[in-house]
Order: structure tokens, then C-alpha cells, then sequence
């Protein structure tokens, strides 16, 4: 129906808290994701004793109870193939397209949703996401606000950004995509063309002009298909072979 | 600018929280009102330990610090020109016209703003408003959630109407695209792929399984930006000298 949110559309939706330390606020992004229909929870070393409480609380939903754990946004990001960083920040030098919530944001996360997981990642409630952790990050989203206060609580942003993600604007179903490739297979492309880079003298010793981040953004920014991904593996693989094989004569 | 919300455009918004239980949530209420630039907060019968409460807590913005306080709804509307209810409930033989936010209810609020002061209630923590309380509505607003779970934490359920009501879904200008790699830059990097895919061993000769042709094809499909094809012409070719040398000896 027509103006009515689709709220299953949010099924392929997975909300990853990275290092969260309030077990209120672990708590409250639960409540959100319940509302909006989103029930993958997971998080990225979190503040043990708060997942704990979260958990524990009364009345913490199944969803929270279900909540997995994991030791690196590597990992917690790995079945997805989209994966999208929140930022209050809008000025800062950012080496990642920036797109806002209630822009082509929005949208663009409603579409990738039609095509595979997509990660949705929040910083702790102090830092936010370190570089580290948007080097995994396709993109990332903005919430627009007031220049003067940027900084949003973490349980309300995950509230306005599922909001913002789920509630569809006049768009009709999102089209059906090729599958996308997921992190994990980026992944694997990512080392394997670092290693090649070193083994032919792209990647000097010493100088990190290259590093392995960077390489990683190239290859989340060429939005790889999942085939292509397989194909672009091999390729990689046979050219590391050949090069050790080059290097141990 | 277009696509940037006009915060400004919430400065005749007044919040009004109908007896609040939670210190806590009239804080969040608080704090989203100044992410999305509201400062008019309003209190009808707070419990009066959890308003002490929020107005002392540390960091309590200037706008908690000026709140008022009021009897009764039909004061705390009294200069408002558009009353608007928030409720969870969709199928309650309401007596009055109910929007939502992702549809009617945000544009005509936005309208509203405008024209003079409007008013958005939100119930207590418990029961939400009652039909007193109604009575004193033009009309209600609803945000879409689940069916099995529409009960909104009150703070975020006023991050998620204010976020809704001051962003605009008109689309503005295309965002800033990076300049696109031309047919002249992808052709040289095809054909240093596929050099490496030769002298790798992964296009064997006589097998055509691989042509050219379906790596200039692959290349096309990456979308590749022109800044992101010159680093990858640069590896290629690195990969492609190192190769040839590896061949050599």
C-alpha cells in the first residue's frame, strides 16, 4: 500500500554498535530496530559489562538477547555487501563519498536492501568510528543537524536513521540488482592485491604511500558485482602465484 | 542551500512533553531538540522530581534550563496556531484525522511552521495522550512502525518527528559526482590487465575462454572514477614490468 512503510524491507538490514559503552544506549538501539523492523544486532567489542546489563534488563528484547558479538568490523561486516559509516562529522577531510540521510542516503541503502545485507555502522558514544573502521565502509551517512550541535545520542540516531531508511518516500519497491559482492570477498581481493602490489614493487618497504587501507577503498568504491568479485579473485590469485613463484627463483 | 536542512525552519516549533515520568527521557527530548534546531521545550504536569532532575543534570543544555512549565495542555498551546498529537495507536476509533510523518503529517507541519507557532504533543512514557488531550489537537501524528511493536522510547520517538518534519525530501541538486574515467583510460588499462593475465598464466594460449574483450567488459562495469583509473593503470603497469622481467631471466 501506498505510504505505508514496508517495514520487512529492513530484514536485510544489520545495525553494527562498534564499541558501545552505555548499556542504555545498547538497549535503546534495540527498542528502535524492534520498531522499525530491523533485527540484526551486532556488535564490535563492546564495553563488556554493558552488553551484559543490556542484556540482561528487564524487558531487553529477543532481538537484544540474539545480539552477536565480534572481535573486528573485518568479521561483523564479512556476509555484507553494502557497508555504510555514520558520521556527525561534515567537514573533515573525508576520504569517503558523504551522503545524507534525507538525500540520495536513504535511498541509496532502501536499493542496496533489495540486493543483498547491508551493514549499518555506529560508532562508540565518545569517538565515534575511527578511519580504521571506515576503511571497511563503502560510504558513509550524515545525519543533517544543527552545526552547532552535530552530536547525536546513539540510541536516537539508530532511531532517525532507520526512520529515515525505512520510511519511503513516494519510491516504489527497489529494483532488483544484480547480487552485490559482499565484504568478505572484497576482503580477499584486498589482500591478495596488496600482496601482489608488494611482490612487484608497487608497495615499497618502508613507505606506507599505499597502504593496505587505501587499497581496500579502491576496491569499495569499483561497487564490484558478485560475480565480477569471484572472477577479479582468481585473476588476483594466479598473479600472486606467479609473482612468489618469480621472486623465490 | 538546497538539500541542506534549514534548521532555522523549527524555530516556531514548540515541544510539548505531556506529563513526563523520566528524567532521563526529558534530557534525550532535550538534546534532540538541539541537534535539529527546536528551542522551544515545553512541560505540562511533569513529575516534578524527574523535570528537578533533567534541569540539574550535568550538561543540561540552556534550552532544558528554560523550559516551562505549565498546567495544563490548553496552556501551553495557547499561542500556537497548529496543535498536531503524536500517537502510536493506528487503529483506535480516533475523532480525529491522523497523518503520518513520512507522508502528510511532516509536509503540512512543515507548512504550518511558516505561518506561526506550532505545537507537537507527546503523551507520558506509560499511556501517551489521552482523549482530554486530544481534544485540544487539530489533528494526530503518527510514525510508521511495526505493528507488533509500535510503543516509541519517548526520546527517540522526538528525534525521529523532528528529524522527519525539518528535512526536506525535495531533492536538491545532484551531489558532486567525481569526474568519470574516459573510454581512452580504461582501454589502456584493459589492455595492461590483460598483459598480466598473460604472462600469469591466467590466460593460457589457445583458450580463448578469457578474451579480451570480457576484461574490457569487466573494466567498463567497475564505473571507475578517472582519479581511481590512474592509480590502477600505474599498478597495472608495475605488475606488468615486474612480469616481463620475472619472464626474462
Amino acid at each position: 500500500m501506498a505510504g505505508l512503510p514496508d517495514t520487512s524491507q529492513l530484514d536485510n538490514l544489520v545495525v553494527v554498535l562498534v564499541r558501545p559503552r552505555n548499556p542504555l544506549n545498547i538497549g535503546a538501539s534495540a527498542r528502535a530496530m524492534s520498531n522499525f523492523g530491523a533485527h540484526c544486532l551486532r556488535l564490535v567489542n563492546p564495553y563488556a559489562v554493558a552488553f551484559r546489563e543490556a542484556r540482561s534488563a528487564v524487558g531487553a528484547s529477543q532481538l537484544l538477547k540474539s545480539a552477536e558479538e565480534f572481535k573486528s568490523v573485518a568479521e561483523a561486516v564479512a556476509d555484507c555487501s553494502l557497508v555504510v559509516g555514520t558520521t556527525a562529522v561534515r567537514n573533515r577531510a573525508l576520504q569517503h563519498p558523504l551522503h545524507k540521510l534525507n538525500d540520495q542516503g536513504g535511498d541509496s541503502i532502501r536499493q542496496a536492501l533489495g540486493a543483498g545485507r547491508v551493514a549499518l555502522l555506529f560508532g562508540s558514544e565518545k569517538i565515534g568510528l575511527t578511519n580504521e573502521d571506515f576503511s571497511y565502509c563503502h560510504w558513509l551517512l550524515h545525519v543533517p543537524t544543527r552545526e552547532q550541535h552535530i552530536s547525536m545520542n546513539l540510541g536516537q540516531a539508530v532511531a532517525v536513521c532507520l526512520y529515515g531508511i525505512g520510511s519511503s518516500h513516494g519510491a516504489g519497491p527497489a529494483p532488483q540488482e544484480s547480487a552485490a559482492a559482499t565484504a568478505g570477498e572484497l576482503e580477499k581481493i584486498t589482500q591478495g592485491l596488496y600482496e601482489v602490489l608488494m611482490l612487484s614493487g608497487y608497495v615499497k618497504p618502508g613507505n606506507d604511500a599505499v597502504s593496505e587501507k587505501k587499497v581496500r577503498r579502491l576496491m569499495l568504491r569499483l561497487n564490484l558485482q558478485a560475480m565480477d568479485a569471484k572472477v577479479f579473485l582468481g585473476m588476483v590469485r594466479q598473479i600472486v602465484w606467479k609473482l612468489r613463484q618469480a621472486n623465490d627463483r
